[in-house]
């Protein structure tokens, strides 16, 4: 098994939806990806938190095997979002952000760390996902998120990460603001000429495109009735991805892809049960396998009595 | 193989799309049904057209062995329809309706066609949808399409319609509208209580879901990255999806009602590569197998390496 390096934000989120609420609930792309990632394989977290942050998230990490070395506490308070999903679940409406600690976030990597052979890079600033990606000695795999925000103000940046990354994750508005291209097919395919192997447009409640050199894969969304708070649905599905290849990683197998998209789907309709990380806190193993083996028969199809 | 009666609108269509324009080009329901149906099936078209319906398509349709002995020609004009899709190809916005003939569209079906074992009532009055279904003598199958239209100004005829028909169609703002539920899942549960056995939720460019009684089947869009026009998208669908349906028209056979799925799919992505009925008139059935192989190769997943 080759274990994750996840670096990213950890946060406290206090986010609101038409049914109910939380407030200051365990957040940010780190911690989501790392929870999910960890029901499949060996993670290792890196990013910052302040001097606020509750012993109980850090203890529940630590059992779920996630090894927290590069888990930095510094001077300050931890970084807190708040948001809204009341108009719409497939977007949400920041009502604020404040940095805190995770604004001079600049992770030194250990040895151990620089030798994973596997990193994931969460939506931080591009110019610093580049900066941790020089440190790693020689990964098999890299993948990275972004966000709207980097690709409005950065994007030449995100353009260059892009050249150095195999896995590109990205939502489908930005993707098309990213390529310029106003089709998710369309811009998958231009995102795919700046340098990634695979480029994954997450699409929410529509479920995703996995877009290779040759091939483009639509799976659908596991169907879900109610939704609690989709905060966090896309680094789980990060992370059921990325966990399902830490195995094999070989990207040029599609076989291997696809399981790995069927794990980030089935991760992220878990994730959205409950609010902020308790669903996939409590997640275990069978179920995620036998949920992945539901969706796998949903979407299972023999031909052949029509084609006769 | 049970033949499929397919009562709706034929029109002439001017449609605009970033890319360019049709102008009287031929559209209305129940010809993208029947045409994408014929691939599949033997399909009799009742419907009708004004004085100046152009030969041509007349020609086109019994070539394509569509029956057309229901295909009244009426004083005067044929059933226009004007719209545009430059800001949004998933949303037609109207900008012309003549209703002309099709105002008085009250049809009376033969002996033939009464008797036919399938029945699909194209997005017409849902209180004439009840009186052709009236007219019918026990068909095995009976399926129909409605729209925002006549869920805003008659609600409870179409609800009443939903407790006579086995399969309903309709797009997922109109599911959601209809049933007064915000989620595709919940919606299409709450419009399987009121009668249908089959709820299909088209959401366009995100595919579809289709909702039985006890399980519901999440299918993507085959993956397209350019769109010449979406006109008649989702009755080429429902054109498919029934067209696979008349050699065994048990729609309690979840493998059958996948097939279904699959060419309706798979007949829709088709239609969208040219204007008006143009890429569906020269579709081959060799071409349609192929792509069905082609969708269901690229949704079938081995988990079984991960899973170890």
């Amino acid at each position: 098994m080759n274990p994750i390096l996840a670096v990213g934000s950890v946060a406290l989120d206090s986010v609101e939806t038409r049914d109910g609420k939380s407030s200051d609930a365990l957040g940010g792309s780190a911690s989501y990806f790392s929870l999910a990632a960890s029901r499949l394989a060996d993670i290792k977290l890196v990013g910052v938190v302040g001097e606020d942050f509750p012993q109980k998230h850090r203890e529940m990490f630590d059992k779920a095997g996630i090894e927290l070395s590069g888990l930095e506490t510094a001077t300050g308070k931890t970084f807190r979002w708040a948001g809204s999903y009341t108009e719409d679940f497939n977007a949400a409406q920041t009502l604020d952000t404040q940095l805190n600690v995770f604004a001079d976030f600049a992770p030194k990597l250990s040895d151990d760390h620089k030798n994973c052979p596997i990193l994931f890079l969460g939506n931080i600033d591009p110019e610093l996902q580049m900066e941790v990606l020089s440190q790693m000695k020689g990964p098999k795999l890299v993948a990275a998120d972004t966000m709207n925000f980097w690709i409005d103000s950065k994007k030449p940046a995100v353009k260059e990460l892009l050249g150095r990354v195999d896995i590109l994750f990205v939502n489908e508005q930005e993707a098309r603001s990213l390529a310029g291209v106003d089709s998710n097919v369309g811009a998958a395919k231009k995102l795919l000429e700046w340098g990634p192997s695979v480029v994954v447009v997450k699409k929410g409640e529509h479920g995703a495109l996995v877009a290779t050199g040759d091939k483009i894969f639509p799976f659908p969304a596991f169907p879900k009735g109610t939704i609690a708070d989709p905060t966090g649905a896309g680094d789980c599905f990060g992370g059921g991805f990325m966990g399902a290849l830490a195995s094999n990683p070989d990207i040029r197998d599609h076989a291997n892809l696809k399981r790995a998209t069927v794990y980030g789907t089935v991760m992220a309709s878990f994730n959205v049960e409950s609010f902020s990380t308790e669903r996939i806190e409590t997640l275990t193993r069978d179920e995620l396998d036998e949920r992945a083996r539901e969706y796998v028969s949903l979407l299972s199809v023999n031909l052949e009595a029509v084609a006769a």
